[in-house]
């Protein structure tokens, strides 16, 4: 039987979600406890890689295994295994031809940014301390450029290459949240797929741009290249919000 | 000179506010900050104690040393000590007249639950589970109940006395948030002062009654019986917003 899993972590004490070596990976974890409950040995694909410090709500992730267990059950046997950062909040049976790596139809990433005197110990883990006060309506105008079909080379990692550097941005928004320290900013982007970083460069450049930075996500998008954009965010301010398919992957569990 | 400090905490890994020896306190921590800044014992009084796990986006506290570095840089000295769960956001020099532990008007509470399949871990640190979805109509009829004056002698732990248990409320609210995995409910109280445990054991009668339970409030104003009224909740889900003073309590710094 194939299963299907959502889940949802903390990635501040996990190096990203696939296995390496030795380190404290998602996968790891997820393996392990699967390793107990099925009592063999079990890989664990999800919809998309999450690097080191990066947070999920709704990652999707499946396995095979043999098992008398009803699917919706799952989950409870996952959690009563797993440290406390990382959770499976539905699980259920999908069909074995799906494919978890290429049916993702959408995915939705949010990044969030602080402006505050000083760090925010509340806020520390899920969001990066800008260095002054940003414009909203100068970010949704620079944001809105990415929306459509557009070649991303300029938004990824140098170093990384993927058979095309061409996604399409579905939605994208930003919205600014007056806290009693100062003001929370929240970025959100719907496509069909990212590059590698891309969020975190897109977060960059709209953020730079929120405090008095030049746009150059027109420029960018045109040449290609990745020097006229601003910094990569750090990895803590993003968090992987869902992963949507042509269908839903599994109905919830019964109540 | 009296030095007044705007602070947030991530309580989480503080035995509370007030120094219990050894434990780890955030009264302990600022306190061996200030040592090394003014290289003077400083004693630091907070305008509410918080308890163990209780957050703060807002805390108010004063102490007194002799120094020349310009008030509003003191956040900055201490900032460079502190462990990143504390953070000055502001600092600035108060009367010297100012009494911390009296002159508060109005101190805000915030408690956060939420309701999902399974823990959250992004929410873990700061929200507790409920094991229902919770009606905010219910819940909003019921916490209008407490506004204005009452004696709150039902709405504090046992054994716990001070010489008056009338308190004034001034605004209480409880909002709903859907969150992709199910729900967030936000309870906020403003009000003159609280009793010890008071927020805990409001927020748990207003949860329950949300969630089905009968709504015993009334009665508990007018007998003062702690019995009729639902658990108190977790100390992680609660965190306080601010403390007002009659007026501002020190002039923001420089820019």
């Amino acid at each position: 039987m194939r299963v299907g899993l959502l889940l949802s972590y903390d990635g501040t004490d996990f190096s990203g979600w696939q296995r390496q070596g030795e380190k404290r990976c998602v996968q790891t974890v997820l393996e392990e406890a699967a390793e107990q409950i099925f009592s063999a040995p079990v890989k664990i694909t999800a919809s998309g890689r999450t690097d080191a410090g990066v947070h999920a709500l709704g990652q999707v992730a499946v396995f095979d295994a043999e098992t008398s267990i009803p699917p919706d059950r799952i989950a409870f046997c996952f959690n009563r295994l797993l440290p406390k950062d990382v959770r499976v909040l539905k699980s259920g049976e999908v069909s074995c031809s799906f494919d978890i790596t290429r049916e993702a139809k959408r995915k939705t990433y949010r990044y969030l940014a602080y402006f505050s005197p000083a760090e925010q110990p509340l806020l520390e883990r899920y969001a990066t301390l800008l260095p002054k006060e940003a414009s909203v309506e100068r970010m949704q105008n620079a944001l809105r450029l990415v929306l459509g079909e557009h070649d991303f080379k300029a938004f990824r990692a140098a170093n990384y290459t993927s058979k095309t550097s061409v996604r399409r941005i579905y939605e994208a928004s930003v919205t600014e949240h007056v806290a009693p320290f100062g003001k929370v900013y929240v970025l959100e982007v719907t496509g069909n797929g990212f590059l590698y970083h891309m969020v975190r460069i897109l977060a960059g450049e709209i953020f730079a741009v929120g405090m008095g930075k030049e746009e150059k996500i027109g420029e960018a998008l045109q040449t290609g290249e990745r020097k006229v954009l601003s910094k990569t965010m750090p990895a803590k301010g993003l968090t992987m919000v869902k992963a949507e398919f042509g269908a839903p992957l599994f109905e919830a569990p019964k109540e």
